[in-house]
């Protein structure tokens, strides 16, 4: 029985839910006159960031197909793979392009839906989050069915092929992550950090003041990094996450006669393609009535999730059975597993950044002894609420590689792994739209606010936006997990093909006592920490400079306080476009290098160990950053709430000190860090034959 | 050629050597009486700690001796385990008491030397300094001789007994290493960050100022934190390289005829016992004329350090030379590689943290548009320089394993790597003196104020304590550089044992695609955050106390403000002490109850991928805590200095937080993940025989 058919078939049924809902958005009213004008505004500078963004990733991408050209013109590389890693940027870029689009069109409408009530509200910018999650999922799946039938039928490959040419246009939908989310990062958090400081603090007007030159920069950034950016980012993910789970399927059943390496690739591909048409059926169960409080909204989306999860989960069983056969369910095992591990990932990131729990509510109590206790609380916080998630990830390690059969055979257990992962993302186009939807949510406020609506309406945008940072902590939680179970297939599907080149595994040494590993592991575990540093300090840079132009504007704008004059914001939006720009270079660079660099002076064994190294210490930091963040966040919102004095206290000063803090590290720096990890891998995998040829120890 | 004798020989001459040098410190004066009762009060505060501290280890010594007798009784152990389990965490604890002993009694010695001349203040400082210096290298090198000839020559063990025995004494130092700096540092930031709140900030009195209730509670952390901790730390670091280098001597030779293990263990014994006498050589030449500038002093610790490090480096030659012959002459490299990534790694650190370089330059100036952006780029910064670290960590581990002959005897290239790790610390001595003399010179600038002497006698402490600054960051590049190798080395001798143990290799798959392995990479790369986490959070709730103590003080005492009532310096020191020993103990426990819980889940592979992880993550996490803390710290200094508006200013404000928050980065959390990652190592260790034998997966 060949269910391949599903993953057409369930990309083009996303797809037309992607048009029916975004055709639905857009029936609604974008407001008044001036609503339509600031949303105008935010899409002109979404949309001009990004088609200067997608210039420059243009350049990197020829220059590439240039490189890999050439590697396979020498004979280390299929001739496709050149191909295959440009459409697989091209779909990344696709994905982040129509999210931006959607979320701009949809803000103005947003505020004006929540003029009539929240429920309205809640309907229109959950719509714009699903246009952009169904996209995502929609379009991965299309890449997916075109190579595969391409690869397969038009070429004639071999199913070891197939999937062996598959896992290098990962490379491309992984470099144009890479740039989405951190040139995304930067520009957001450079004009968040920089209206903030000059705003809120110096000049003590509330945020999203018409007056501050840098409120559409602010707000841009929303669209082009929360929703691009991650649009990009969880592309690569689910693409990523497939892809080595069939081959690594290839490699396990490879030896078993009893069951045909296309089964083993039909598992990730078939539960990724119903995982979508649950996810679909779990949309139409998203609605509320008019109560605002926090609980009834997430109640609202969650039953959405949870609908998707177990559905998935009840129909893998017969999907695992049907290919693979009863002595093979225990990857069904690794399937649910996965699931859980991604639930609960995302309940501590819940627990420990959300000011319904001890952490957080005990961080705001920090800020009353100053933003230097605030700080340490939150960096000590963070660094706590590293323990629960690994202890997670590494359970459903062991427990997917057992169950699949590692433990004879370690090739199922990898497979089991990798599939893991991919049951923790197949319902992506769900919980990403529950993600997708708090960015709208806040531009919505913004609006609102601009363009002086009744403050009831804030209110409700407020209480959608709010709601937005639980949903967006649970979405990182599956984006941390299932960066960290991919990173681990893509090191099992990296030794694979060192393997196959070689044609034997006596190149190999992947003891960690051997000294090329050692040193790998050094060298890999220190990339994220350089990675991460570069990115922030380029938030610091850009925010800096838009610091200077909004002092600037206050000073020489006459009247602009007074409200008489409008602030030059085309300025600020211009400068945060090319700080970002010029800064998301560097780091991508040294993340495309860093593989080749270590590959050609340590052999594949030390680039084992680097990604080992890297994975692991990326982890680490991405939970680390993602919960300090958005506890420092919670916690001033705690305050603003009214605990400890309330808005304009000390502690309220010294929270707004955290929230600039945590701002770079939970939206830049820590995000970036789980396409890293892949990226990593995937550059590993595309440059294994030359470094299998060429090495100096 | 038996060359052991060099080693107690060494430790006599030591010892002698402090006998001299405290002598000569208590014939200064110290001063007026009310200098006299100021250093009093830091004596009695310190030694009333230390003393409740040792109560407090004692009992956990007392447990761990059971458990170990037990452990022997049941065939687990040999019988002299838990003696010298007893020795080591003895002979630390003595000599962090006599370092603080020397530096209470020379902090008043030195601000009256002062008073007539900076060369005078610098040579009681720094004999201070020397004392406890050469007091960690003589009982070191005292304990280690008592071992090796009891075990050899009264119990008559073959010598991979001896060292495998010699061994497991580690585990007792580094226990006590952990409780000391962990206790200490976290009275010492907690008493810091609780003055410096409600004083400077709240308050707006100068630091060290008498009317502070926290004043000599700060001035005693600084000897409990940065005298004693650092003590009992650097013991722990010297005996655990030159023990673990042993150990692997003996493994790698065994199978070679040419050579007898002894040799392999003379080595780093008598290079050990060579540095201790270069560097007493190298005290003589540190001395100073009139004129204070940063230059000059600095010039004059240097030329000793410069003299001992490259008399050291001759002299191995002959040394490796004579004991091992001309094939393995590549081990010398190894020394010399360990030499010279111990300065490289200070130079990286003097590089990021001082302010004569460009980052901390940097760093200050970021402090203008506050202290989110100060907090931001420190956080950038600290974590930028981990990369340059990593390289000469990883290029030393490289040159070290090969040129020993690694390639194809990778028994010899782990020999390297430990070798390398002794030739960093064999002028220990020295290069402690110059560290430990920083925080007498503190001291000794705190009592000048507070006794109101001549502010040129303060200027004078000024220009050694801010030296301090410098060589304390030099001191923590080799305290984290030799920490690093340390490890490495001590999981190497964890395999041997294990394969030992076990009598055949196949117990082990440390191939980091063996999930075991790769969950024990994760959780150990966690651990150090954890760790990270509670100490911090240990310093902030200190500190929480200690403001509202402080406010308290303030608030009920009539008359304090205006000097006309003493404050209740005890309670503060109390407090301090109670908070700072309820905190020690879960951090401590943690890490010795991971490596055994993690041994008995996944194995002794899985302990081998802890221990790789806790290193890789460890080492990175304490290069980045040291110097971020020391960024902030001197860019602060920077701005005191007059930059940005100088004190009072809104930079000076920003900074303030910085500082406050690297504190117990730098000062406790950091320097603490050191002995950590080695105390993991040592109870592996020990623990081995019960996790061969009893392991789930």
């Amino acid at each position: 029985m060949d269910l391949m058919w599903l993953t057409p078939a369930a990309a083009v049924i996303a797809l037309l839910f992607v048009g029916f809902t975004a055709r639905r958005v857009l029936k609604y009213s974008p407001g008044s006159a001036k609503m339509a004008e600031i949303s105008g505004a935010i899409s002109r500078g979404a949309a001009a960031y990004l088609k200067r963004q997608y210039s420059v990733v243009a350049v990197f991408f020829i220059l590439m197909f240039v490189v890999l050209g050439i590697m396979a013109f020498a004979g280390y590389l299929t001739y496709y793979v050149p191909f295959a890693f440009v459409t697989g940027g091209f779909f990344s870029g696709l994905s982040g392009f129509i999210g931006m689009k959607i979320a701009t069109a949809a803000n103005a409408r947003t505020a004006n839906a929540a003029r009539e009530g929240l429920n309205r509200g809640l309907r229109v910018a959950f719509s714009a989050g699903a246009v952009m999650g169904f996209t995502v999922v929609g379009l991965g799946l299309l890449d997916l069915s075109i190579w595969y039938y391409l690869l397969r039928y038009a070429f004639r490959l071999p199913i070891e092929e197939v999937t062996g040419a598959m896992l290098t246009f990962g490379m491309g939908a992984s470099s144009m992550a890479l740039f989405a989310r951190v040139g995304g990062g930067i520009f957001t958090k450079a004009a968040d950090v920089g209206a903030d400081l000059v705003g809120k603090v110096e000049a003590g007007i509330p945020e999203d003041d018409p007056r501050n030159p840098a409120v559409i920069a602010d707000n841009v950034g929303d669209n082009v990094g929360d929703v691009a950016g991650m649009g990009a980012d969880l592309y690569e993910s689910y693409v990523g996450s497939i892809i080595s789970a069939s081959a690594l399927g290839v490699a396990a059943f490879a030896n078993i006669d009893a069951v045909d390496g296309i089964r083993a690739v039909t598992i990730p591909m078939a539960m990724a393609a119903l995982g979508v048409l649950f996810s679909i059926l779990g949309t139409f169960l998203v609605r509320t009535g008019e109560k605002t409080d926090q609980k009834t909204l997430l109640g609202a989306l969650r039953r959405g999730t949870y609908f998707s999860a177990i559905a998935i989960a009840v129909a893998a069983f017969p999907l695992v059975w049907f290919m693979l056969g009863k002595e093979y369910m225990g990857i069904y095992g690794a399937v649910i597993s996965g699931l859980i591990a991604g639930v609960l990932i995302g309940a501590c990131t819940e627990y420990f950044t959300s000011d319904s729990y001890k952490p957080t509510k005990r961080l705001a109590g920090s800020s009353q002894t100053g933003a230097g206790t605030l700080v340490i609380s939150g960096l000590s916080l963070g660094m706590l609420s590293t323990f629960a998630p690994i202890l997670i990830i590494a359970v459903s390690v062991l427990v997917s590689f057992f169950l699949s059969g590692g433990a004879h055979n370690s090739d199922l257990g990898l497979y089991g792994i990798a599939i893991s992962a991919v049951g923790m993302l197949s319902t992506l186009g769900i919980t990403l739209a529950t993600d997708a939807y708090g960015p709208v949510a806040d531009n919505a406020g913004g609006i609102a606010e601009m363009a002086g609506l009744d403050p009831e309406v804030r209110r409700r945008t407020d209480a959608l936006d709010s709601l937005g940072n639980t949903t967006a902590a649970t979405g990182k939680g599956f984006a941390i997990g299932s960066a960290a179970l991919t990173a681990l297939a893509l090191i099992a599907s990296y030794r694979d093909k060192v393997v196959s080149l070689a044609g034997d595994a006596s190149i190999l040494d992947l003891s960690i006592m051997n000294p090329r590993v050692l040193v790998g592991l050094f060298i890999g575990a220190c990339l994220p920490f350089v990675f991460a540093a570069l990115t922030m300090d380029s938030v610091g840079k850009a925010a800096q400079s838009i610091v200077v132009e909004v002092r600037r504007q206050f000073r020489e704008i006459k009247g602009l306080m007074e409200g008489k004059a409008k602030p030059d914001y085309e300025r600020c939006v211009g400068l945060c476009t090319s700080s970002a720009l010029r800064q998301m270079i560097l780091p991508t660079v040294i993340a495309v290098a860093s593989p080749v660099a270590t590959g050609l002076l340590l052999g594949v064994s030390g680039v084992c160990g680097m990604l080992g190294g890297a994975t692991v210490s990326g982890f680490l930091l991405a939970v680390f950053m993602a919960n300090a963040g958005g506890a420092w966040d919670n916690a001033k919102k705690h305050i603003e709430g009214g605990a400890y004095g309330g808005k304009g206290s000390d502690a309220h000063k010294a929270a707004v000190v955290g929230d600039t803090v945590g701002d770079p590290l939970k939206d830049t720096s820590g995000p970036s860090i789980n396409i890293l990890i892949k990226l990593l891998s995937m550059v590993s995998i595309v440059f294994a034959a030359v470094v299998v040829q060429y090495h100096l120890l």
